[in-house]
């Protein structure tokens, strides 16, 4: 069916087995394009019928759709026009793995981080409200995103607004890792999984007529079981707030919620549709193990995803603070929902008291960490670069303020890839460095991170050590000096040129080194190690000697380790090596390292011209 | 009685009236000081009785109070040993108008920006369970910074914790400007005015009885009516999601809270104490306008606070945006929570379906302008320096990203004086020049301010304009050329030295190009008017004639301003000045300029020097 639909409007002439054969086909093609290219699968798996029926029901041409998070958006793509370019999902050139604005007409809102679509939503209510303009506002939202505290902020300005706002609840139980808080309890109650697995007349019956009752159910609470009063309650909060609340809906029952999309046409102002989907549906690995296809890399789909037994930074990370927290109690680990990816797991598993998830609510867990640093335990919050933005302030104003011992280990540092601009981790360098009493440390190796985890755990003021996704690069080191505070590391020798890499740099700097010395230009290599302080020393000792200097980094330039060094430097010919002030779209990391000037060629290259 | 009291074992001593007589003498005391230092009063003036009920009650010595947002904690500082300190609240080497963990083994945790202390809170929870000690961990915040998203984060977290965490919730009716979300109305419910001005028995009888029935109240839920069912909704709420509630009891009852305090003792994990608290208690003035005297500056007790008439930056951007929305019906203005203080009440006035007061909630207001924008809408936002952190990500990855045109007024940047380090905005040159797609600004004066307003709003693309606190210094600009994107502006022609100033810090320059002048030195100045992006043609031009550069600014050094431009311009001699990269402690702001060589003299001499 897939084959004859390409834009909402063929979706619409679909009757309802059509679209159900739609929904079997939009599976295939999202596993067959997954499997290869990498993405998001769960997600998606689980959110086909509930995309199905809002291209079905509502004009995407000018109702607004925004999804939350965004990573869920491939059935919306391959039904607004992009199903022949879905091949080329994540790949340099491609469509991206997300709602981008400047893809199609039909993305009305770029996502990539959690919790910002009510927000977007309202204002966009708001705006057509004022412009006087007329369609729909959807933000699709999942139960994990829903705790994230942006999303509760703009929940709470939504219910008073008299603005028409649609949220698409999509409770899929579970975000990214399995939710364990209150809120998420409180709308488990709700589940109740019989209700949801099983789908008897009996319970339909009971859905169909429980939540638009209105005020009829408190008189009815005396009388009903206790696991229909449960239902009651996100309804009683929601109402509460201000929305009116449809639901719960089986978000894979495309008639289902299309009936109760229509119920929406006579409602005014905000609107919470409460729609219950299982991740992974459709494909047996995802459905068992949703968090495993959460995000994933190229796999087989005959035998699902196995593990390549590569180590990753993440791992090599997760591994060592097994081992350290052996040796020291007081050591705890803290993530915002991301404990499989930031190499948390075997953490979790062997110390699961002094383990702790918050679910996705990144300023919590800063502040939170801090308040154990302060009582004495030493906090490791390994958090992805580009969400630790979200908590700027609380590592600003909670953590360095007061000077208190925590570890950021900030995953996803650099460039990511496939994930794109959303996702991109080139700023942290530049934000972490503005910041008062603190600490930046970049590992040149796996090693080198092992080592500068356990430095970092014993140096009890705020410290950050910033790390890529994935594994070394191809360059091996063999020497390790032992860490010390703001020293950076002489690598190779030389008198042309000094090169000072940072993190991954650092390899790159060797590979640019040999290149040079095939020119007989000799090359003195340092190893930064420490982008906050920076070691002003070291440096100054070598440009004595090379009289130039250069710098390489996967960091944006602005305000970056390079801007860093250069203001460190009195008087110093010096280039600086990284990406520009942009936002650097999705591709394979050496696919834009070669674009952005920034692979061993490029930089040799350019050395080359200067000298 | 507050002669008679230094210590917390003091309050333990004294009986009830004592105590009635030592409030008495804390509001006085309170009044004294910060008619004569300016502060936060009327936050102070309701939380008399809720502080002393926890000292008296608590054991502070060890039982760690956390004060949301911190500005209430006078009574605190009152009660803890600095009560012959607190008539140098606020000033140049005396006691900060926030806790202080260097202040005071009694203050356990830094706070400044609201709604951090139940993140905190739980973390000091967490570790003191893992490490096996005992003592009570108390959140008193109040329901305005319940909105604040990080708050309901830390909720969240905390309701399936085990941790035992008591929060005490001051419920006083409003935040800093009057609340308006859906979260305010539903704990408005509760209020019921009635119930808390007068205090007959009946209603005594009732708030006694109804908390504590536990599962009974949905059985009588058929029974009571309409406005006590309001009352159990918060309590279901906080006890779903899981909480235990008690409450509410009234914040001026010493006797009624510390009974409540006791009944905490048996009960095990979170606990939310709900207590109702009237701001500006028991000084008229501040009871019938709590706004007015939320945050003063000196004012006469008897006739109370009048307006100065004197206009600020705030007021000069507040009367423009209500000129230029007259003539642009597509202006609007967004703040959280900080009507008055960021200039906006004559446009809330005027304008009222354009004004959107979204509480204390950053993040969520910034998402929400970018939605705006993206439908056409030109939004304007002005926040102070500081909080704009909250909503780091929001700007880089909602509003930057996808270039929106809205205008970020930041207000409060530079060093803010007697506010300290938590209130100070001297790193958004910093973090703002980072973020790709982003245009800074920073007037000169009052007119120039107006002048990037009307620029700012036409220019349709993300930008920032940042201005002090307060108004314009001695320096009078009698020369405003058009504003134009990316341009400086020669003020002053000269051959010896460039002197390149931003914002407030253009006049300093001027000021010390005449110190310079008596000298026979022949200063050029320049107002940079664009931090980002930066003028580097005409800096150039200047400093090819005069071979030196000084920059100033009232942003850290590190990242800053400076730095930007000597990483923009090659082989340049150049001195920074900046404040350094530390936390400023409170004092006035000529006094912080001298202390950190910002102020004429000091920047004189160093030139002096340098030629």
């Amino acid at each position: 069916m897939l084959n004859k639909v390409n834009m909402p409007s063929d979706v619409k002439k679909l009757n309802i087995d059509e679209k159900k054969e739609l929904a079997s086909d939009i599976r295939k093609e999202i596993l067959n394009v997954v499997s290869k290219n990498g993405g998001h699968l769960a997600s998606n798996l689980g959110i086909v019928e509930l995309t199905i029926a809002l291209v079905s029901y509502f004009n995407v041409e000018k109702d607004r759709v925004v999804f939350d998070v965004g990573h869920q958006s491939y059935v919306y793509k391959l039904l607004t026009g992009r199903k022949n370019k879905f091949s080329t999902l994540r790949k340099f050139g491609g469509i991206a793995g997300f709602p981008r604005t400047d893809e199609s007409k039909f993305d009305y809102f770029d996502t990539g981080h959690s919790s910002t679509s009510i927000s977007a939503a309202l204002g966009m209510a708001r705006a057509r409200d004022l412009l006087n303009k007329k369609y729909n506002v959807i933000a699709v939202i999942g139960d994990g995103a829903l705790t994230g505290g942006m999303a509760l902020e703009a929940l709470n300005d939504a219910g008073i607004s008299r603005s028409r706002l649609i949220v698409i609840l999509n409770d899929n139980e579970m975000s990214i890792s399995k939710n364990t808080g209150g809120l998420s309890q409180f709308l488990t109650k709700l589940r109740t999984k019989k209700l949801y697995v099983s789908s008897n007349k009996k319970i339909k019956k009971f859905v169909n007529k429980i939540p638009f009752i209105g005020k009829r159910i408190s008189k009815r609470i005396g009388k009903i079981k206790n696991g229909i009063k449960e239902m009651i309650i996100p309804k009683m909060y929601f109402e509460n707030i201000g929305f009116t609340y449809l639901g719960p809906v089986d978000g894979h029952n495309i008639e289902a919620m299309e009936d109760i999309f229509r119920r929406t046409e006579n409602i005014d102002g905000p609107i919470l549709i409460h729609v219950l989907t299982k991740k992974g549906k459709g494909y047996k690995f995802a459905e068992e193990e949703p968090n495993k296809y959460h995000a994933t890399g190229a796999f087989d789909l005959t035998v699902g995803k196995q593990s390549s037994g590569k180590l990753d930074y993440s791992a090599v990370m997760g591994n060592k603070l097994v081992e350290l927290a052996r040796e020291d109690k007081r050591i705890v680990a803290v993530t915002a929902a991301m404990e499989e990816g930031t190499g948390l797991s075997s953490f979790a598993k062997k110390y699961p008291k002094r383990f702790f998830d918050v679910e996705i609510a990144e300023q919590h867990a800063l502040t939170m960490v801090a308040g154990m640093a302060r009582e004495g335990l030493k906090p490791v919050i390994p958090i992805y670069s580009s969400f630790l933005q979200r908590g700027f302030d609380q590592v600003v104003h909670d953590i360095c303020l007061q000077k208190l011992g925590v570890v950021i280990c900030v995953d996803r540092a650099g460039c990511v890839g496939a994930d794109g601009e959303t996702h991109n981790g080139l700023l942290d360098l530049s934000y972490l460095r503005t910041i008062p009493n603190m600490t930046i440390m970049a590992p040149k190796d796996f090693i080198e991170l092992e080592d500068m985890l356990e430095f970092a755990i014993k140096y009890d003021k705020p410290i950050a050590i910033r790390y890529p996704r994935g594994g070394e690069g191809e360059y091996k080191f063999t020497k390790h000096n032992k860490i010390m505070l703001g020293k950076s590391e002489v690598i190779k020798e030389g008198s042309d040129v000094t090169i000072l890499g940072i993190g991954k740099m650092t390899a790159r700097a060797m590979e640019v080194a040999e290149l040079l010395e095939q020119d007989n230009i000799s090359v003195e290599v340092i190893n930064a190690r420490f982008a906050k302080p920076i070691d002003i020393k070291t440096i100054t000792e070598s440009i004595n000697k090379t009289k130039l200097l250069v710098t390489i980094e996967d960091n944006s330039i602005s305000g970056g380790f390079g801007e860093g060094v250069k203001a460190s430097i009195r008087n110093c010919n010096i280039i600086n090596f990284a990406y520009p002030d942009k936002f650097i779209k999705h591709g394979s990391v050496p696919e834009l390292e070669e674009k952005y000037g920034l692979n061993k060629e490029a930089i040799y290259k350019k050395i080359k011209e200067i000298i």
